[in-house]
């Protein structure tokens, strides 16, 4: 979904450029990113962050994890980092590149990353439109990249047919299958409940009563 | 489910040894199945045929291929025998097996079954019965022993525990997932439907409203 334009995004980001990083800066910290955060834990990045909910919530669950949000709309990673940087609570654990998920193996070197979460992605559902759905083949090679051998795939969706069609790309691609990985209706699950935390989009689909889908394999 | 047990089935399977095969002459039928059929036609094979309402009403749709319902249940396996035997359209393309699922590679030899259809199985939720689920490795051992390079599996249930172990089991063992060949509402997918064949089960539950999940692979 796009965001309205946001007036205000362009220099709320320039003048938050420790917080938001430009896809020029990343590329310059690739294999150096534990340099940005207090303590040298694992990094986990989500990409395609939209409002930012998930990596926020995230961050806030899990201190002892560094977090980065990756989001190609100006817009929605502006929104974001702004509601990161006036939550009450500081999180030093937290940045966001303002960047596309297509060059995630120019940011980071492999097995800098440990774990990467696609959260309610663009289905893109037009069969000529398969190369952009961020579960194709070419996205996968890049989280390959970057992952090391038993990194993690997380990723969670409404939406049926950009699911199906990717179980059959992870599959077809030898993502590995967590055992017990695979929830058909999330929210129905309680013990994979505990772990989880909710999207703006998740929030809004569950409430009307559709199914969330979740997938967790590795490399 | 447990069939109520037919006083009547012992001996009409008895009398009706052409149609349905018992587990000791299916062994000596090995590699030789074709002998049985009119014409030689790719085989296909459900593991688990309950009522038959699925493979009978396969048999008539598709009758340039030979089916074979395997059923472990006397009574089953006598009630879905005595359906195919009492229909008014006669069809030379379908036996039974009375016998289990889990000695189909001594029933069969590689290459000599097409396509395997596994249809509302028993789910056996608790994880001390993970090995009698017919998704279970072992079972996709005999599955792969018996069909060829590309030979088809076809699965379908209302379970979703089921479904979603067997997901897992199939990436795990290597089967292949085919393209589009994941439903996760397959009575919502009009394409999909063109070629279905409902099962008791099916009728029931997706009357009921509950989403029926598919899965088609191959080795």
């Amino acid at each position: 979904m796009r965001l309205r334009n946001k007036k205000w995004a362009a220099a709320w980001l320039n003048e938050h450029d420790e917080l938001v990083i430009t896809q020029d800066r990343a590329t310059g910290l690739q294999g150096n990113w534990q340099s940005l955060f207090e303590n040298n834990a694992p990094l986990h990045v989500e990409i395609g962050t939209g409002k930012g909910q998930f990596i926020i919530g995230m961050a806030k669950k899990y201190p002892n994890i560094n977090f980065i949000g990756m989001e190609l709309q100006e817009s929605a990673v502006a929104v974001a980092a702004r509601k990161a940087d006036e939550d009450e609570q500081s999180l030093p654990n937290l940045r966001f590149i303002y960047g596309d998920g297509a060059g995630v193996e120019t940011y980071f070197s492999k097995g800098e990353v440990a774990k990467i979460y696609l959260n309610f992605s663009d289905p893109w559902p037009k069969t000529r439109h398969e190369s952009r759905r961020l579960t194709y083949k070419t996205f996968l090679e890049g989280y390959r990249a970057v992952l090391p051998t038993g990194g993690e795939i997380a990723f969670k969706t409404d939406n049926r047919g950009l699911f199906e069609y990717s179980l059959y790309s992870f599959a077809e691609f030898g993502v590995k299958f967590n055992p017990n990985g695979i929830s058909l209706n999330l929210h129905e699950d309680s013990d994979k409940m505990l772990d989880n935390v909710e999207t703006e989009y998740e929030q809004k689909f569950s409430g009307a009563g559709f199914p969330i889908y979740q997938f967790i394999g590795h490399f």
